[in-house]
């Protein structure tokens, strides 16, 4: 810890790039799909284009253009509106639907597990993500994430880096914010939580987007910064 | 399974009594709290008698009289309007508090924990109990109870039997109602839940109020029952 703070007693997670490869499973998965229809594209760009319209589907809830709706609900939206860039049309409801969840089958990155298990035995541990809490079970069961809870968006009722995310996720668990430390591979999302009272802690993800496209390192002030979340897990003492 | 219906691929579990023997823990805990303020009192008739406060205190909520609030605002209410009947007066806030977190340290009916590994590894299993999420987290923690995410009343807004409750267990996973399994030790919460829609499964609790005081077979259809939770999970063919 490089501030003078009581330890956290609950970790909250991001989750997409944090703690699971988004980009190289949503390749995998949309070729899995797609190919069979007789698709050959490059699914790396592929997810880059589904990721990209991430942050504008959710900014129409953030803004109240729309009322929240769950993540599964913005990224078929999304995939809808970047398909054509694609020249990928007129596939089958099932199949679109099939694709949307995609995003309930992303691997963690290896040591992920075994790190939130360790980090489990000392802090309460919950995802405060954007994705809905059906998708955030599944990749729990998928990659054996020992979640206490799930909260995050849809709980909240909105999306991050509204203030009142991070401030639902404290209140759940009856902690005040500074008790509380959002843990995220980017520093946009830590800086929000560090402006309504959370402690911090950043892991690396430097090739999140590909190859050196990533944050090595945080760009604003952390309580704590780790290569990883094993290493993480080794600075805050379990 | 009694009826022919298809495999449910959620469990939701009612907790208090159906998982955790609550009356031996109060007990227990209220004693090792009051005894030394001086305190020498009927400790199961103490544990008895917050209990009856539990449905008129939820009732507020469910009536719209008073905003939803978690169930710890409840407990310590309710343990402020029983408390004279005991002669107990004038006890520091700080001991009134850790009193009403007595029900964050309830202990699970033996065979619970293990049964409901068995269960997760076929089902998605998750709380649909009146307690709040912190509440639920802490009796988790305690008792290795591994669950999928906490859901019930805290994400509902609202109390069982009201039906927003179950439905919104149902919708969280992205499930129908027929989809999903109530299960409880309490006939009228899966009386509630069958009018929603959702399997049913029951628990008996014999003893649950004390010897004799608890339902040893449902009193409603229900689509399977159990002797305890590990025979529910033999009969789901875990």
């Amino acid at each position: 810890m490089q501030r003078a703070k009581p330890a956290p007693q609950a970790l909250f997670f991001d989750v997409f790039g944090t703690l699971v490869d988004w980009r190289s499973s949503v390749a995998r998965e949309a070729r899995a799909i797609l190919s069979p229809h007789g698709f050959d594209l490059d699914w790396l760009a592929f997810a880059d284009a589904w990721r990209g319209e991430y942050q504008p589907g959710m900014d129409e809830v953030r803004a109240g253009r729309i009322p929240f709706s769950k993540l599964d609900v913005l990224h078929r939206r999304n995939l809808e509106r970047f398909l054509p860039r694609f020249d990928v049309n007129g596939l089958p409801d099932q199949v679109l639907h099939d694709l949307t969840l995609a995003w309930h089958r992303l691997d963690a990155w290896p040591e992920v597990p075994a790190a939130l298990a360790r980090l489990k035995a000392r802090f309460r541990v919950a995802p405060c993500s954007n994705g809905n809490i059906s998708l955030m079970v599944d990749l729990a069961r998928r990659n054996n994430l020992p979640w206490d809870a799930i909260l995050g968006s849809e709980i909240a009722g909105d999306y991050k880096p509204k203030p009142g995310v991070y401030l639902a996720a404290c209140a759940a668990l009856d902690l005040d914010p500074g008790h509380c430390m959002m843990v995220a591979a980017h520093s946009n999302d830590l800086a929000s939580a560090a402006a309504c009272g959370l402690m911090t802690g950043h892991i690396a993800r430097p090739n999140e987007h590909g190859p050196g496209k990533g944050e090595p390192a945080p760009t604003v002030p952390v309580d704590v910064a780790g290569n990883d979340l094993a290493d993480l897990a080794t600075k805050l003492g379990t």
